[in-house]
């Protein structure tokens, strides 16, 4: 399977994601307890994979497992940075409205670049930072408030704390896909097993914080199995199975392609999602919307493109008072 | 003289000219009649390039200086594009408002880079192209309506004249520059001689607009040498030696560098002048001000950087099922 595709895949399941999940609203609120998703979709995330590895173990050869404690207690630690990811994102939001919150999470690509680097120790050509920046900066301009919007709160004027809050938690969004990648490559472990792992203790996690929930709210909606399926409907599951499947494509992705491909799935994803909105939910395009997806494609561009196809053409480069035209093939030299 | 210093200067002082002309107003208004202000820049480039010529004539060699009817009829022709585009700009603002006239001007770059590759063959890499876009996005960028703007009219809501008209007033008003160009590059006459010929028709083309609003406003101001310096304040004389200056700067770089040397120059400028003014006249920074001067450097740095610069770390290129690692040096494979 091509990487492309997963990520095409991915871009239109994240897309529908958003869509459907408003959609499963009934009269603008959900009739469902919306914390119930995340763990039913690991749990189908665990389900898909253990049925893969079965299959996979029916055949020849075998697929490979390592069992040893040393190698599966890593598999809890990027739940752990969720748990953490998700405190200091409810920390944040004290200090900063939603669509300033939303406005930072655009960092999240930018440090994804950056901890690719330096714990993946992959390295990026110019370019290709230049692209990372684009591609934040891209999704950023779609989403600068139109003219007209009820709030019209600056993002330069909250608190320091709120934006030091913001930056951290760009990090460690970044980190827990940055951990799951290097997870997932640093052996050649049958997929499917290292998927078990990471989606049991996803169950177990999603599960803890239902029941801390249930404590929290003194049980007013009854302990978590009563409300597990109170309200679900059609969409419900279809959110349910979405979000459940662009994990597994995320996994896939973590594996055989990289971060930065997810990254650009998901922000494809969000552009996707906002131009499809202004088709099934009657909001105006804006200006704002259209320049993101052009300087988003330019990013896409840049990143991925060969360097022959960016630059195979003669180049101007001016020195002093007078122009020299200089050739710049890197086509043909790299066939020399 | 390095052509990027004269764009440098170029900006600082495109950036001083809409400043200027706001200080220049008393009360919000124009004490002085604008129209006289472009005829005065066009006499002051007259005598500095006379000035200079002159000097240039004490020296020897003796400058070149086509005088040939053939050559010398040439030079009116920018002064009749600009004559065309400013009645082609009256139309457009008939049919739309002037934030959505600014917005679609920045269509001009990439109609400049179209000309410049049509009509003076000049090839451009892919890179080249999206930094000429990207330039276009970021200035739009900049000047998108924020929240709490008084009109809310979208972009997308003008007729359909509306439009192409100004995409004419693109082409033409990116034809004027290609033209001149041409004109200064065509040969390797005297630069001053060749600023005579173009602003001797500029100062006849700006006069005779100065009688025409005499006939059409019925002499009600009397004519145009009582008005000339009526209301003149010292800061109209900086705004008149400003114009001329940047005037003057842009014939220079049409001889020695390039139209998108100038576009790339003006661009800027208006990005300094739009956050000068959020300190000198109490404007709010907006985010997208902020995200447009992003996307600017980045495309300045796409445009003018060497491909080595760009390149010359090792490219991650992902095909099929696996990864490869590709080096690609460009800059070692220059220097073999």
């Amino acid at each position: 399977m091509q990487w492309y595709l997963v990520a095409t895949l991915l871009t239109v399941l994240t897309s529908s994601q958003g869509i459907l999940t408003t959609l499963s609203q009934t009269n603008g609120s959900y009739k469902y307890d919306y914390a119930t998703v995340p763990f039913l979709a690991e749990v189908f995330k665990l389900a898909v994979s253990s049925l893969l590895l079965w299959k996979e173990c029916q055949k020849s050869p075998l697929p490979k497992m390592t069992t040893e404690w040393k190698t599966v207690s890593l598999y809890p630690i990027p739940s752990v940075i969720y748990l953490i990811h998700n405190n200091v994102q409810f920390a944040t939001l004290t200090f900063v409205d939603t669509s300033t919150y939303q406005i930072m999470g655009n960092l999240k690509i930018v440090t994804t670049g950056i901890l690719f680097r330096l714990f993946l120790g992959r390295r990026l050509s110019n370019l290709q930072w230049m692209a990372i920046v684009l591609l934040a900066v891209g999704t950023t301009t779609s989403q600068v408030k139109g003219c007209g919007e009820a709030s019209c709160d600056s993002i330069f004027s909250a608190p320091i704390p709120g934006y030091m809050l913001g930056v951290l938690s760009a990090c460690l969004s970044a980190l827990a896909g940055i951990y799951t990648e290097f997870l997932m490559k640093k052996n050649n472990d049958s997929l499917y097993w290292q998927n078990i792992q990471l989606y049991t203790f996803g169950s177990i996690f999603n599960l803890a914080k239902l029941i801390v929930d249930d404590f929290r709210g003194g049980f007013e909606n009854g302990p978590w199995w009563h409300r597990i399926f109170n309200g679900y409907t059609v969409t419900t599951w279809l959110v349910v199975l979405n979000l459940g499947s662009t994990g597994l494509l995320v996994s896939w992705l973590m594996k055989h392609a990289d971060n930065i491909v997810k990254v650009y799935s998901t922000s494809m994803a969000m552009l996707l999602t906002m131009t499809l909105s202004t088709f099934l939910f009657d909001f105006k395009p804006t200006l704002q919307l259209f320049l993101g997806i052009v300087i988003c494609m330019m990013s896409l561009h840049m990143y991925f493109a060969p360097p022959n196809m960016l630059l195979d053409m003669p180049l101007t480069v001016k020195s002093g008072e007078e122009e020299k035209l200089i050739e710049v093939s890197v086509d043909r030299r790299t066939r020399s």
